[in-house]
C-alpha cells in the first residue's frame, strides 16, 4: 500500500510499503478515507535527523473499518470511524477517568509507534477502546469537522478544560494555529466572555474571529503581555491556552495571566524546562494540560459537530491527495496553509 | 527598638533600628511577643550578596496591638494578633477571592519590604485586612501552633489544595522541613489515605508520622521516584507537595505524580524554570500552586489549632531570645533544629 514516510528534515514522501494487516485480535484494520497533516508533524518536518528506514507520519483519521480482530466487539467491517491519536484499552483507570493518553496498554500513532495514518490504512490497536463509530457517510459534508475529533479539536478543548474555562471567564489563545483555532472554539463553547486570538496572520485571525474570538493581539513578548493587560483592565486573563510549545509562547502565557489564573499547554513541547518558574509562583499561576485525551472528548464534540454548532472543519483550507503530501508538508510550513486534509 | 538586621551570607545580627510606628492611618503597629525563622530565610543566608545598610528580616508573628492609624475599624490596642506574611487590604478583587498574596496594595513582611517581624514590633499596613484577632492569650499554650498559621500551616494547606489532596487520595511531601510537616498535617486533615513524608532527617520523619505519614521515603532522584511508585502500585501519586523549591526536588515532584496527577509547590524557587516540562506534558501534570494566601486560610485553621485537631506549633523545636536569632539562624541552617521560635 502507499503511506507517508519521513527519512529526515524536509524530506517526506509517499512510498510502497507492505499492506497493513491484523496483528492482535484487538486490532481494527482501518481503509483510511481522510486523514491530515498536523502542526506537531512540522516539528520533525523540520529537525528529524536522517534514518534510512524513515518514519510513518500521520496520527489523525476518519476511515472505514474493513476487518477486525476476534476480540473487537463494538465494531464491524463498513463502520465509518474516527480515530484519535492515542490508541487506548477503554477499560483502565486512566481511560475510565478520560485521560486515555496514559493508558499503559496504549500508545501514538505517527512517528513513535510506526502506525502512520497519512496512508491508505492503518492498523488500529485496541480498537474497542480507540475507535468511534460515526453515524455519518465518509462523504458527509461534516467529515472534515469530525475528523478534527481525531486531534486539534479534541486539544483546543482540553486546553479550555486545563484552563478552567467557563462561563464570563476572559481567555487568551497563545498560537494562531489549527489547535489555537480549535482552542477559541472551545472556549466559545464553554461559555467565555471575552477572547483574545494572539498570532500575527491575518487569515488565521479572521478566523478565530468568525470562531469567536473578541480580540486580537499581533504583539510577541513584552508587548503582548502589555496589550493583553490593557485588553483585561490590568491584571491579565483568567485563561490562558497555550498551543504553540515554545519557551517564548510559554514564557507569554503565564505573563498574561492574572493572579490566580490558569495556563492549559496543549502545544508539544519542544524545551526540556518551563519558563517563568518565579512570575508563575507569586502570581499562583497553574500550570496545567498536556497531550490530549482526544478520544474523551469525541462524543460530546460529535453531537455540537452533528448539530451544527460548531464547526472545526474550517481549519482545513486545502485538500490534497496522499500521493501530493509533501507539498502538504511544505504549505503548511511555509505558513501558506493552516491544515491540510488527505483525501485518500 | 531591637530589630533583626541581615548584612549578607551568613551575617544576620540584632540592632538598634528606629522604633516602629504608624505611617499610614491604616497601619496598626504591633508589639511582637513571639516570632520565628522561616526555611525561605535561610536562601539569602545562605547567599545575600553583602549590603551596607543591610535588609530587616522575619514576615511570621504573633503580638499586641499597641496602637492604630485612624483607619483601622476591626482592631484596637491589646489585641493579641496573628500576622500573615503578606499584608493585604482585604477588599479587592483577589483578597475577596483568597489570593491575599496578589493584592495591587499589599506586599510581603520581611526581606523585601523593610518591615521586620524578627523585631521587638512592627508596623502592619492595610491592618484591616492584615491581622486576625485571636481569642486567646499571648502566653496561652497554643500560641506556638497559632504562630504557624502566619506562614507555614497555611502554606502546607495552601500546597494540599492546589495539589487537590481529598478523601482517598495518596499524597507524597517533597521535603521534610516545617512547611513539609505542616503539608502532612493539612493532608491527613484534608482526608488524604496515604501519605509519603519524603525526607532524610530521622527526627523530622518521626515527626511527620506523629502527622499522619503513612511511609517514609529517604532516596532521592530516581531512587525516589523507583520507590514512590513501588508504594502506591506502579503509578505515583495523586498529589505532591513541593516543599523545597529547588529544580531537582520538583523534577522529582512532577516524576513522582501519576497520570493526571498534580503537583502543589510552595517551596520558594530557587531557580528560572521548572523542570521536566515533557513528563509533565505527556503525564498531564498540573503544576499549582505559589506564595500561600495565608491569610485566607487563618480562620479555618485556628478553629482546628484552638479545637485541639491539629498541633502545628510541633515544629518548633527550639525557642529562643531576639538577642540569640543570629544562633537561631545557624541552628537552622545546620539541621540542628526544624524551625526557631524568637520569643520577644
Amino acid at each position: 500500500m502507499r503511506a507517508t514516510v519521513m527519512f529526515g528534515a524536509f524530506d517526506v514522501r509517499v512510498e510502497d510499503v507492505p499492506d497493513a494487516g491484523l496483528v492482535e485480535p484487538t486490532d481494527a484494520l482501518v481503509r483510511v478515507t481522510h486523514a491530515c497533516i498536523c502542526g506537531s508533524d512540522l516539528w520533525p518536518y523540520k529537525t528529524m535527523e536522517r534514518t534510512e528506514g524513515g518514519h510513518r507520519m500521520g496520527h489523525e483519521a476518519v476511515g472505514v473499518v474493513e476487518e477486525t480482530g476476534a476480540d473487537v466487539r463494538t465494531l464491524k467491517a463498513g463502520d465509518v470511524v474516527v480515530m484519535p491519536f492515542a490508541f487506548s484499552d477503554g477499560t483502565c483507570e486512566f481511560c475510565r477517568r478520560g485521560l486515555q493518553t496514559s493508558c499503559p496498554h496504549g500508545g501514538f500513532f505517527g512517528i513513535s509507534s510506526e502506525l502512520g495514518a497519512q496512508a491508505e490504512a492503518v492498523r488500529v490497536p485496541l480498537a474497542d477502546g480507540t475507535l468511534v463509530a460515526l453515524p455519518v457517510g465518509s462523504d458527509d459534508a461534516s467529515i472534515p469537522s469530525l475528523l478534527t475529533l481525531s486531534d486539534v479539536m479534541g486539544t483546543g478543548h482540553h486546553g479550555a478544560l486545563a484552563a478552567r474555562v467557563g462561563p464570563g471567564r476572559t481567555v487568551a489563545v497563545v498560537g494562531d494555529g489549527a489547535v489555537g483555532l480549535c482552542g477559541v472554539i472551545a472556549a466559545r463553547r464553554l461559555g467565555a466572555e471575552q477572547i483574545i486570538i494572539m498570532g500575527r496572520h491575518a487569515d488565521r485571525t479572521a478566523l478565530a474571529k468568525e470562531f469567536g474570538a473578541t480580540d486580537v493581539v499581533t504583539e510577541r513578548g513584552d508587548g503582548a503581555v502589555e496589550r493583553v493587560r490593557e485588553l483585561t483592565g490590568g491584571f491579565g486573563v483568567h485563561s490562558v491556552l497555550e498551543c504553540v510549545g515554545l519557551e517564548e509562547s510559554m514564557a507569554t502565557a503565564i505573563r498574561i495571566a492574572r493572579p490566580g489564573g490558569a495556563v492549559g499547554r496543549v502545544g508539544v513541547p519542544q524545551e526540556e524546562t518551563l519558563p517563568a518558574s518565579e512570575e508563575a509562583f507569586y502570581d499562583n499561576i497553574t500550570i496545567a494540560g498536556g497531550a490530549a485525551p482526544a478520544r474523551a472528548h469525541v462524543e460530546e464534540l460529535m453531537a455540537d459537530v452533528l448539530g451544527g454548532r460548531i464547526e472545526p472543519g474550517r481549519v482545513f483550507d486545502r485538500t490534497m491527495p496522499l500521493e501530493d503530501v509533501a507539498e502538504g508538508y511544505r504549505a503548511m510550513n511555509d505558513r501558506e496553509s493552516i491544515k491540510v486534509m488527505i483525501q485518500v
